[in-house]
């Protein structure tokens, strides 16, 4: 019977602004950050891990909270924890005070996802097996139960989801063998920042197509002349077979939206994604209606389950790209998967910044053997970046995921990668700061 | 020419859950606290105070994110800055790093709302008015550039909003005048927190009917029985002319709350507050349309403009309860106003907590000479707790705001009551912890 003995929250920046890497229309200048959770217990075997995803300044908002979110944990019994990840999750959520600095929103929700999120990373590893396969192994009941149904029972009640899940249990073997064979599909953003030149632009999507996706997709909103000449590019280089995507990280108001995406429509985007603010529903219905067939994605700031509710009641998007990171863990993660499988809208999870490419390959897996049981419309963000600091990376072949096989929640760091880029006091940012080069 | 030459940033909380003051269905301890901004200036007669609110713990994050929000502000000339206030808010507001914490919601938010409340307390001062006066004498080009219409422009152009300004601006001296004469009406909610005896709210009740009010609040939502004895209670002190309004904390689903309320309706509640999550606009609507001719009120909670907009596209709402320290500041409230008159809603602030009745006095009053220019089912929060520990608290009359005439926007406290109630060095907290006896 093991128990929380500790908690370690660590402000881990990683310096990209320095390269442009992950440069759009809304953040010219992120610093690619964690707050990254260590859940100690008093078996030396037995941690978990867990994070939340930022862009740097604001970093150290999220490490205080998550300390402030985990202190309830402390000596509690592993087992007891494991057993009712519902429950746990229920009580750090409802600390009437820190709610008020949201409801489920903002830093403190940020917060209480790093550390439901290393706590589900400890429940797969004490488990011995990977976190899909921890959830693929549950039965509809313990799901529904860990599901955070609150203020969804208008649309989707706990019996209902019962019984969505239930029709897919039958497959669920098949389906994992399937995955195993093929992996799940993902695409890549790696060629398309905003800060790349024209040159190395064409050459990320050269070496994507020859790496074997089929997606690529490109940052817009700056500035349409350049839109224009980035989206000619990259539909060149990827024939017209291939689908392009493109991305204006909330930079547009409603009627700006529409206009701007129209302008690009000839070179026939699978989506728009961000369009607007992201907590616009009834904008984002506008817009989508307006451009169709071009659909319409948004989710990366897609702050609760509330928001995913009223986007799926309203209409308002063709592909929910909801964030493991920024959604109150897999908690809240079950529930949109629950909502979007219940409204048949397909699931292509945000990734990319740190870890978020390791956590939401289980999630894409698990939706793909228990919820939804399909694959149609739905492909994962990939990014390149930042998975040497992971001490189990993602695997990506012929543009899909590779079924991970480690336990655990794929959220661990390198103890070396965490040190040194602490902030301010890792070895890569006191040498930066010695040399007056801070960005 | 001033310039602001540094930032304090105090942790002020206020051990009201000793009282079960503020006590309600969702919130059972509140320590009623205020993230504390003083900007402070190279003149010595020129300072700015603002705050926002929060419940006690995790005021320290708002406290934080302040500090960051304020930085960009040290060295700024004053003149400058308050010749500008909708340029400031926007540079501000865009920092992408903290954006991404949002955006526009949760801590980052808070935090800039007690940011940019204490420079436009700064710009009252420096005029030498107060900050309804301020406001009035802006002309509406003036106020619609200083008003956050950013994702708005969909329902609502800034050439709109000039228009629907310049139509109240030959009635504004008229409407001063009014007000000096009757003050702006309000309601209590002294009467009817949850954790209170029904001997202590029906006498209360009865204080608050002879002290002239015609409208009187109850917390509901945690037991059946006990709200219709309670509500039962208050109608009889209120007889059948005053107004009941009842107040749910968001501790509903939306099928519950439309059960719950159609089971009071006997009491013939004028409006039912907060029935569900915050953010569900589309619930608030199906509510609305459900529990009719009972109104619905939301807003305390209501993170930003964008949901407001919806709000108001949905007719979701009767009365739209905004927050002075919830929202970005007097800029994105200016939006959330200009919206309602634009679709006609009456706004009834939201107050009490710590110098929210100082806040919207100004607020209310700003709406009726300039925006709507109608007192019709507008009517304020007013609770009457904590107003001691401010210079220049808010002044109730017959039911009604007594127009403040002091400089400012009435945030400042008494450093005596800010340094008493710092968190957690103290008197007050230190002494309790001394004793063993911290909440």
């Amino acid at each position: 019977m093991p128990h929380i003995t500790s908690v370690e929250v660590i402000d881990v920046r990683f310096p990209t602004s320095l390269t442009q890497d992950g440069s759009d229309a809304m953040n010219q200048d992120g610093d690619y950050s964690a707050a990254y959770v260590v859940l100690h217990t008093d078996d030396p075997e037995l941690t978990g891990y867990g994070f939340t995803f930022t862009i740097g300044r604001g970093n150290d908002l999220c490490v205080a909270a998550a300390a402030q979110r985990a202190e309830p944990l402390i000596g509690r019994d592993v087992d007891v924890l494991c057993g009712d990840l519902g429950g746990i999750y229920r009580e750090l959520q409802s600390d009437s005070q820190l709610r008020w600095l949201g409801p489920d929103k903002g830093v403190v929700h940020l917060a209480l996802a790093a550390v439901m999120n290393a706590l589900w990373d400890l429940a797969a590893r004490r488990a011995g097996v990977p976190l899909w396969r921890l959830l693929t192994e549950m039965s509809p009941e313990q799901l529904v139960q860990a599901a955070d149904l609150r203020y969804l029972t208008d649309v989707l009640t706990p019996d209902q989801a019962v019984t969505l899940l239930t029709r897919q249990e039958a497959g669920r073997h098949q389906r994992i063998a399937e995955l195993r064979a093929s992996g799940y599909p993902c695409y890549t953003t790696s060629a398309g920042w905003l800060g790349y030149s024209d040159a190395k632009l064409r050459g990320l999507c050269e070496k994507a197509v020859a790496a074997g996706y089929r997606h690529v997709k490109l940052k817009v909103g700056a500035n349409l002349a350049d839109d224009i000449r980035r989206c000619g590019i990259a539909r060149e280089v990827l024939g017209p077979d291939g689908h392009l995507m493109i991305d204006a990280n909330q930079v547009w108001d409603v009627p700006q939206a529409i206009e701007w995406v129209k302008a690009l429509a000839e070179f026939e985007p699978l989506w728009i994604e961000e369009p607007t603010s992201p907590d616009d529903i009834l904008g984002h219905a506008a817009i989508r209606k307006a451009v169709a067939p071009i659909g319409v994605a948004t989710g990366e700031h897609g702050m609760n389950r509330v928001l995913f509710k009223q986007m799926f009641q309203a209409g308002a998007i063709d592909y929910c790209q909801l964030d493991a990171a920024r959604l109150g863990s897999v908690n809240e993660v079950l529930a949109v998967y629950l909502l979007a499988a219940w409204f048949d809208v397909p699931v292509c999870p945000h990734a990319g910044g740190v870890g978020l490419c390791e956590l939401v390959q289980h999630l894409a897996i698990f939706d793909y053997v228990a919820v939804s049981g399909s694959l149609d419309g739905r492909v994962t963000e990939y990014v390149d970046h930042l998975h040497e600091h992971f001490v189990d990376p993602c695997v990506i072949r012929d543009g899909a995921y590779v079924l991970p096989t480690a336990p655990g929640y794929s959220a661990e760091m390198h103890r070396k990668s965490f040190q040194t880029y602490q902030f301010p006091d890792g070895a890569y940012w006191t040498s930066l700061a010695a040399a007056d080069r801070l960005p």
